[in-house]
């Protein structure tokens, strides 16, 4: 691995239901700290609707601009499940019956419960490399920079251990949390110096509320563990002058 | 209200934070469902960084694209909360202090609590709507087709009701959910047949694991109650052949 090599994702979540409020997506997150933790950072998220055109070309323009795109949704069994043939036609490569797929699903289930429906879940583009599915069988499958998942999320949590080998990450991106006792108001001049001494580390600050008291946690994200200590110590040091209350979280 | 009106939305969340994964993102479920209830479709939702540029970009691309573009986050005191000033510069418009702005503020801290941090968040593109904010004072804002609302959940829900007279929504979308006990191959078929009959009509299959057993729930979306009505006994005659079970969820 190279030292201090940068990887960046984007997520794409294909789905009506999660656009429409129904269903709240929980697959972002799931996705985002798992590649945090592998040395990939997620630098966009679009929630698209379960329409041909606008998944092809989302994904044909989020493969150009991210090192790995990570699809959401519509890899079912039913007529609102277009992303195989959709990703097929986004890379120009022939939609067929995948035949380790269909060997994969002819063993998962019992004899005779392999019907049409579940058969159009083994069409995916030629040659794809499948991500297997220890939950429920069907896999997922990968074309390039981009891996195709369910969008159940038990189901697509259980598939990201076997996607690691298929990722190249970059050096882990590192974070520390610091909680007061404070308003972000009281605290945003003397941060903002701090951001500006360290413009190569990204310094959030995000107000919580809890057991009826107002705080605020500041996280320090980077690559380089020693820049992070840098900006705590600096952060500490105008804590200590204010007099601000380090709480735990 | 014109018939067969249709409204479309974009909702952009600025935020490190729902990136990185260390928080989940609810707002767009908020808003969705709000949308949803005044004829407004959301068509696409963003996520991206805390930065000026991607900001920018992406607000002007989307508020050429979709009618409404809701945006959360970044309209704190701190450092990283760049979005007023980003909007300023996407739409060519003045930064300034915002003087209704001021004021209301003025009057909701208490003397000497109004601190530069505090009247950071009364800087806004010049002539901007304000967007009142019951919660904790701090308003958010609109300029012409885009309305930045902030990103901490309670906050945003308590300033969508004053959005209201803003907005011109187009017919409210309807929605039908019919439950079964049955898994999504079992109706894949029948329920494609659905679909090409009602092209006009938005079908989802959606399967849920529910106290142990599995099921699949249908959802028949459109403005037009009497289309709903037709797929719903269009799909009920197939379940019934099938003898699956109608369960309530």
């Amino acid at each position: 691995m190279t030292k201090n090599k940068k990887v960046n994702a984007a997520i794409l979540i294909i789905g009506n239901e999660i656009l429409s409020g129904r269903t709240q997506d929980t697959n972002t997150t799931t996705i985002a700290l798992w590649l945090n933790s592998i040395g990939v950072k997620v630098q966009e998220v679009r929630v698209i609707p379960d329409i041909e055109n606008t998944i092809i070309e989302t994904v044909n323009h989020l493969r150009k601009t991210s090192d790995y795109v990570f699809t959401t949704g519509g890899i079912g069994p039913t007529h609102d499940d277009i992303t195989a043939q959709s990703i097929s036609k986004a890379f120009g490569i022939k939609y067929e019956i995948h035949k380790e797929a269909y060997k994969i699903l002819e063993a998962y289930y019992k004899p005779g419960e392999f019907n049409e429906g579940r058969q159009k879940m083994v069409w995916m583009p030629k040659n794809a490399n499948l991500i297997l599915n220890p939950t429920s069988g069907a896999p997922g499958f990968n074309v390039d920079n981009v891996f195709c998942l369910p969008g159940v999320p038990s189901i697509l949590k259980s598939m990201l251990g076997g996607l690691k080998n298929l990722i190249a990450g970059g050096d882990p991106i590192l974070s520390h949390t610091i909680s007061l006792r404070t308003v972000e108001s009281e605290i945003a001049n003397s941060l903002t110096k701090v951001q500006d001494d360290n413009l190569d580390v990204e310094i959030g600050s995000y107000p919580f509320f809890q057991a009826g008291k107002l705080g605020v946690s500041i996280v320090i994200r980077s690559e380089d563990q020693s820049k992070i200590d840098n900006c705590n110590s600096q952060i500490l040091k105008f804590v200590n002058e204010k007099k601000i209350e380090v709480v735990d979280r």
